[in-house]
């Protein structure tokens, strides 16, 4: 017997091994975990993953990730549509609409630029962000790429590219997190966080 | 718009948040990878999550978990019948088996001894475990409960219903683990650690 495992159990840890952050232990955890856990768990879990797949789609005018197309970002009267918030990835809207703060819309590059991994401007939706812009609808654009050296070159580019179309580009803020300790921020931070100063 | 996320992918967060070990983030992380990854990747773990639930059955021997009942270990020829080793839990098997030095069979309690939380000795698998030694067939019963208070309470408790039935019972060895560092070992460990020293 080379496995100490039932086959089926073996199959279930060698597919929960590819996700991201699940090593072997975890994997063994999370299948011991299912054959304990009640049947219609196993089956609604095995249902979601294929919904997924099957109904969630990349909305044709933003990109981020929707269940009907355009999504109800791109369609609602209650977003303001001269407000364009641009972002790395669909997880990244998530983030954003988080803070109920947010009232425009979004545009999702799916990535940044990275040249070393062979990433250039055209494998971004850049021309798509461009395009929504030479519309004249709208007033302002916020980079809020990732605060990493990728997504800071993104944003250069991006602002770049847009400022000549007449359209107000942002950068969101940087500096020390909520909540963090002074001790524990990094030079870079810190130097964002002091330019970033504002009166009281 | 109550959740920013689309509705399948809220349910496969939802469904994922139930596993243990995986908070809110963690599932949001593993939802938007099944977003990316290859929709036969979804396939086929759905498929596993399906399979495991209704290919894999626990021994009505050993109780150990297996597709095929009774289970390969009380069933192969090559492993001594006189020798049991008890076990909490079918995880616990892997372990062991893992050594590849125990070529005896399994007894899987499903439990430790734990009156607090109302589990008595009704509730594990103890009396298939003494009809087995009462056979005659067994020689020596090894107590492999975990080394927490439940287990070694679950072993001693064991080992006064089973002596009297001429079986050998023996306990697995404890100490300090290999590959660690006596500075980091608690106390209980580090005693019977002493206690179970050996000649060289």
């Amino acid at each position: 017997m080379s496995s100490p495992y039932p086959e089926p159990l073996l199959r279930l840890i060698e597919q929960l091994q590819k996700w991201p952050g699940i090593g072997a232990k975890s994997a063994q955890r999370l299948a011991f975990h299912v054959l304990k856990a009640p049947r219609e768990d196993a089956e609604r879990l095995a249902d979601a993953l294929r919904d997924v797949k099957t109904q969630v789609q990349h909305c044709s005018i933003c990109a981020n990730i929707t269940d009907a197309d355009p999504c109800t970002y791109c369609t609602s009267p209650d977003r303001n549509p001269r407000l364009i918030c641009v972002v790395e990835e669909p997880a990244n809207v998530i983030a954003v609409e988080k803070t109920r703060d947010f009232r425009g819309r979004y545009h999702v590059l799916m990535g940044t630029l990275s040249p070393l991994q062979g990433i250039g401007p055209d494998a971004l939706r850049i021309k798509p962000l461009l395009a929504r812009v030479a519309t004249g609808e709208v007033e302002e654009v916020i980079l809020a790429t990732n605060p990493t050296v990728e997504g800071e070159a993104t944003a250069l580019y991006l602002a770049k590219l847009l400022k000549p179309l007449g359209v107000r580009v942002t950068r969101i803020g940087m500096g020390v997190p909520m909540g963090s300790d002074l001790e524990y921020a990094d030079e870079v931070t810190m130097t964002r966080a002091l330019e970033g100063r504002r009166e009281m």
